[in-house]
């Protein structure tokens, strides 16, 4: 039997995956179990990208453009120039999820063996698409202390090697749901253009800001159009995760030019979901104005929830659906297992994402997890709940 | 600015593109262009698969579970043991596309420089994958003399080298519409089985064969189970290019779970689309009837009517819904061209894909060309007199 590839051996696992054998477990054995573990948002698709699908009158499903429909990058370049972004319509290449987007942007742009920097905790699957381009994930460690914010500009720098090939960051960020600032992103600039390296930034939660905070996306810093590469998608923004629409989208004409052929020999992204992502730019700002109310007491719910129980950290982030944590407990792993495994509070438990599989860096998050606030209020106070008295039981309790 | 890298230098351009500028300037010029470059049927999608996409009532378009929906993974096997292939649901990764499951099944099983042996004249794509993967291709050269069958089985052990990870065929063939018989599949299968190697067979042009030949699946071998790995699509089956709903398959655990970890880095295939292709999977065996018999009405018009112009050569296939036919040309290269850009017969030309670009050896298949029968007889018929009076007054002609 021949053996499988280095890059399959190397290829992470899903940090979740190791609990939902117990998840289907606990259910089978009737518990609810709280899914705070996936940011697969409850919030309704727009109406408008639904009726789009039920509203499709071709005959036969046929490929489109490689970078996608026109018309589609045309209202995608009205929707960023609306949101204060400059992005013409061939400053955008059309992908299968923010997920393509990026593999197509490593793929372009990196080397087997060059390395990417990346804040961590990060989102895990940056991990996959790295291993995939045969790159290295070089994290640079932030603090739960202030929040996960940018760490200093100097830890960054001195991860540069003449392997480096670009920064990756996630804006604002999954897991942390932190929001870097102006000033963040300006030193971000600095060190880019001392190094030439590419600076990814994946703001796919660009809607989700709270408290009046405003996104201020790298395409908008000055001086590096060449250097910047956004990843975006519409799974977020649109609640609308399994259509798998995302934009590859950069200035740097050879950037693009080159993802181009990538996008080529795939052919085209799916084109029903083409359709729906054009019709969701219709949907109307009170649909925006709704979800961001709700996340924000959710939010609330959630974090002010955490901090009240003994023991318990949570930043409060600004943007994103999502916190990390930090529980007075021996492991993150084994006190999300034994959640699952042998907890429940009137019936119900808690699936929390380990934060280990948030760090590249062995050793670290150990007593943190993520938490996705999305589903409804209810089921938000049930967790803090079911939390609160967890902790009070937990053979691992610090 | 930083340098792109060396796969984006490397990746080849699509064989047709170098031509859609000049077929977009015979077109504003008021040319009809007859497309038989590309595999995009006129055929519609099954009603059954458009009325799943209409009648949608989900609310939230949802991720679907990375290897694909249970429900679908179920009812594919069924349809697999239909057509006399024992797959189990177990056995199958939903993939975006045959694309995806190509890539995955490559970066599953090769290592960077690895090489892949693959029949030439092959779907160029193949190309993308390979140097996305990092691997190398060898070609092995078939002959258009005998319809592009297997070249001998000598000439192939001839190329396995210790670097020699796996060999790829496409059966029925895309571009050539060669139907590879048991007898070839077995000679390959000994090789594979003696020099353990890995055989990936792109089956997605199955439903498509003429005469009364009946396709042989590699997932029939017997013997190479943990060597065969299938790749399927939904794409010409239902006429449902754009769905992007294609499929890994193998018997190999590890390469299935490895396989996995590529799509959970990836999340999900599209939701919708894997919706329509459950629905059509309800298609009436009519429709295939139909569609066959169009299909050999178009081979027929093509083929024969190419074979009465003089000079020209076009094997008969039994498979797809293509042909390679060689021209009393310089250069189709030029041929097609020169078609575009200065030719024009009753206010209509011609789009072909040089099979140059099918070819991995320089130097092959200068003198021939793809041609994807997927227009309607009468289109088919004016294309033929087309290249008939063409060839007549083109100035490269031998």
């Amino acid at each position: 039997m021949p053996s499988i590839s280095q890059k399959a051996v190397k290829m992470p696992e899903s940090p979740i995956r190791k609990l939902v054998p117990y998840a289907e477990k606990a259910k089978s054995k009737g518990t609810t179990v709280y899914h705070l573990n996936i940011g697969q948002p409850d919030i309704e698709t727009p109406a408008v990208a639904l009726e789009a699908i039920r509203n499709i009158d071709r005959k036969v499903i046929e490929y489109s453009h490689s970078a996608g429909f026109q018309s589609y990058r045309d209202r995608l370049s009205s929707y960023y120039k609306n949101v204060g972004i400059d992005v013409e319509p061939e400053d955008i290449l059309v992908t299968t999820g923010g997920s393509e987007a990026l593999t197509f942007g490593f793929m372009t742009t990196c080397n087997p063996d060059d390395e990417v920097i990346i804040p961590e905790p990060f989102y895990a699957n940056y991990n996959g698409f790295a291993v995939a381009a045969g790159l290295n994930v070089v994290p640079v460690t932030a603090s739960i202390d202030n929040g996960f914010a940018l760490p200093p500009i100097e830890e960054i720098e001195k991860k540069i090697t003449p392997k480096t090939k670009a920064i990756v960051i996630c804006n604002p960020g999954n897991p942390t749901g932190y929001l870097y600032s102006q000033e963040e992103l300006e030193k971000l600039r600095d060190i880019v253009l001392q190094h030439n390296l590419f600076l990814f930034a994946d703001e796919v939660y660009r809607e989700f800001c709270y408290d009046g905070a405003k996104p201020f996306s790298v395409m908008n810093l000055s001086g590096i159009e060449n250097n910047v590469i956004m990843i975006d998608s519409v799974s977020k923004r649109y609640s609308m995760c399994g259509a798998r629409i995302g934009a590859i989208i950069s200035k740097n004409k050879e950037v693009m030019e080159s993802a181009l052929k990538f996008g080529q020999a795939r052919l085209s992204p799916p084109t029903v979901d083409q359709i729906a992502s054009e019709a969701a730019l219709d949907t109307p700002q009170s649909y925006f104005d709704d979800v961001v109310a709700e996340y924000v007491e959710r939010r609330n719910i959630m974090v002010e929830g955490l901090n009240d129980i003994p023991g318990v950290f949570c930043p409060k982030p600004s943007g994103a659906f999502y916190c990390v944590a930090k529980f007075p407990v021996d492991s993150t792993e084994k006190f999300c297992q034994w959640l699952l495994e042998e907890f429940e509070y009137e019936g119900a438990t808690v699936m929390m994402a380990p934060a280990s599989g948030f760090y590249s860096s062995e050793g670290e998050g150990l007593q943190e997890a993520r938490i996705a606030y999305v589903l409804n209020q209810d089921a938000l106070k049930a967790s803090v709940k079911c939390l609160e008295e967890a902790l009070k039981v937990y053979p691992g309790r610090l």
